[in-house]
């Protein structure tokens, strides 16, 4: 095989996590090590930036930066929830993908890794493919990469063992907090999570249990499971009257066994017309408070849980890098088309990561969700199978630098490239 | 004076923090320091338990159980919202009272501390009076402790250095997310934290900031000034216009001008007849989506803030210790009727802290807000002189150990004393 010479492009896309910057660093460092890649080029939020020819130059950034990167939340390049979707209004997406690769042409990008969740899969695949169509040489490869890990085939997705060791912190802690206060009316917390389908989030925060049934969470409500109000106020009351309090961790996508989200309120409509979406905690908080009268409060982590470095996983951060490594290594051995996925090896507490190439035809579109016999029967809790895969993910600490008591994140300097094109039509 | 031999009743009171314990762990430290001090009883759930006799055995408990203390968050005794209320019911007060007495003589109860707030000092200061006007000898000191850093002549309270670290380093790290995602439309995150009537902790996150304008957070909303809807929408705006996303943090207890909560929607009930709290984040939300069109997020961190041990503030945890450690050392020495209050020396840069004492009747009742002149004449941000006393209070981390990716925390031993009184009428 020919050695393919030329520029590199990265983009991050969807979402942001606590270690999707881990993976552009492990993008950037591999690329370093390969003299057919000559200039590295970062796509300013995604698909977005890239079509406005928006690159910024990741060789003018300093070396400190870019090892920085393996401790900074957010998406350093920034991100867009832009899609070039064919099915929707396939005029314009064929649009974009004519100018994508007049960009990609002009500064002759022949490496391209799209670092994102299963939109951005999609995107990749419909890009790898367009080049083969147009007879282009250009080696395209998937980056894993989202909190709700419902990607297929890989064992797991960068940025959910950082978002579950957060949340699961969290609950030990507010279980700690509502614990010592609990009296002898008993009291209630409710703990909103992410995961609008998905319920991975939610089951995760079943590790703060450690082992011990009386620990919180008492109950985790995933959106794979209809919520069934009758069943749901039963337990919190046996859980008051058996420890005293109750914790309850709720995805925010559960739904009524008749579809409708549990946190959209239908009696009210907001400006646009739609039902106002006051939040699945809210509405639990108002059902335990009014069917049972047990004091609820309620927590709802939002963006903070997914941007947390503080407490993030150094497993994740580290299979994040790997994962930004193994695709340049990949492009670089000839291969395109392929997301990087992470192998398991090995089980609890002799566990060891590595990494494969999955084909992106089998991930785009295809969800990922908890297995049904992974939960237990009642459906409100995660049982051993889940704990034995979970655990894994969160070992370790990604400790960033503190400066005056807060941490100290990096950021990228602005160097933006020369566009050498008309500007987007 | 003669030495006051004797037994030695810890409480803990009110709403947790995360260096209660340590305070409680001061007390016990010292204690240990001083033979006229027989036994060390820890009250189970305050002034509540108290009554009951439920007293837990500290001399039972491992060294490194009291170690632990310092890094673990809530309550280690249990707390209570109990209230010796002569205002409002001194038939049941005066009851209660008496009760105390009995069950502090049956114990010989010579030294008694209560970690609390505001209520607290107050419930310390009755039982000193009454313990002079009884001619009970007995040292009573009360131990500062309240996230809302409300209490008068303390240079800050034990708790509020530890949440506003921990809410500062979330604006961070969520502003970090919502800049990245920012498009041409711009987005708005409000952040919900603590305080029903003081801005304290609201104002704490200004430290976010770290001196660049352009940085998270861009507002804070103190519950001290009336929130006016049509100038904070302007500020928004603006700040979208300028910075592409804003972020905004809002005191729990934010009230219209006409003093209504903005939390409370006055168009729902609930099961009692209540107006719903559906929460500050949730309305301005609804707000700036409503009437700008700017796509908004919120997060309402609630009791993860107050028991966010695992970022805490060492400062504020060391002295939390070091009131503990005061108000045994106070006790000893002949005082009675006393909080401890924390004393600074020095300035930016170079602060150390002492301790010091103040007459319970200056504390009780006394609430102490943000000074008007430590905030922007618009109202919208702390300035210089705020960041000049906040900065010091988050300086330092506590590091609780870590097993399996999750902070490890201590629980006291059950270990009850026997009771020597028939139970409470």
């Amino acid at each position: 095989m020919a050695e393919l010479v030329g520029n590199l492009l990265v983009g991050q896309s969807g979402g942001p996590t606590s270690v999707i910057n881990s993976s552009l660093a492990g993008v950037i460092k591999e690329a370093g090590r390969h003299e057919c890649i000559e200039e590295i080029y970062g796509g300013a939020n995604g698909i977005f930036g890239i079509l406005n020819e928006d690159f910024i130059d990741i060789n003018e950034q300093k070396a400190k930066t870019i090892e920085g990167l393996r401790y900074t939340p957010a998406a350093a390049l920034g991100t867009c929830r832009y899609k070039l979707d064919f099915k929707k209004n396939p005029e314009k997406a064929a649009k974009d993908m004519d100018r994508l690769f007049e960009v990609l042409q002009a500064h002759n990008i022949r490496y391209f890794f799209y670092i994102g969740g299963n939109d951005s899969q999609d995107t990749s695949h419909k890009i790898h493919e367009e080049a083969v169509k147009r007879n282009y040489e250009m080696r395209v490869i998937g980056v894993p990469k989202t909190i709700d890990n419902d990607l297929p085939h890989t064992d797991s997705c960068p940025g959910y063992g950082s978002v579950i060791k957060y949340n699961a912190t969290t609950v030990i802690e507010v279980g700690t907090d509502v614990s010592s206060m609990a009296t002898d009316d008993g009291s209630c917390c409710i703990i909103e999570v992410m995961g609008r389908s998905a319920g991975w989030i939610a089951a995760g925060t079943v590790l703060a249990k450690r082992g011990n049934p009386a620990n919180p969470p008492h109950i985790i409500l995933l959106p794979e499971f209809p919520f069934e109000e009758e069943k749901f106020l039963v337990k919190v009351k046996e859980t008051v009257a058996a420890h005293g309090y109750c914790v309850v961790v709720a995805g925010e996508g559960i739904k009524y066994p008749n579809g409708e989200e549990v946190g959209a309120d239908r009696t009210r409509l907001d400006a646009f017309g739609h039902p106002v979406l006051s939040g699945a905690a809210e509405k639990l908080k108002q059902l335990v408070q009014g069917k049972l009268e047990t004091k609820t409060r309620t927590v709802q982590l939002g963006y903070a849980q997914r941007a947390a470095e503080h407490f993030a996983s150094l497993t994740d951060s580290d299979n994040a890098f790997a994962c930004g490594e193994a695709a340049v290594r990949a492009a670089i051995g000839g291969q395109s088309g392929f997301m990087v996925k992470i192998v398991r090896q090995g089980s609890n507490g002799s566990v060891r990561w590595t990494t494969g190439l999955q084909p992106l035809g089998d991930i785009a579109n295809v969800e990922h969700f908890v297995p049904r016999d992974w939960i237990s029967e009642d459906g409100f809790l995660p049982n051993e199978k889940f704990i034995h895969y979970a655990k894994p993910l969160i070992e370790g600490e990604v400790r960033p630098p503190v400066e005056g008591g807060l941490p100290k994140y990096v950021s990228l300097e602005p160097s933006k490239v020369e566009k050498k094109l008309p500007p987007r039509g």
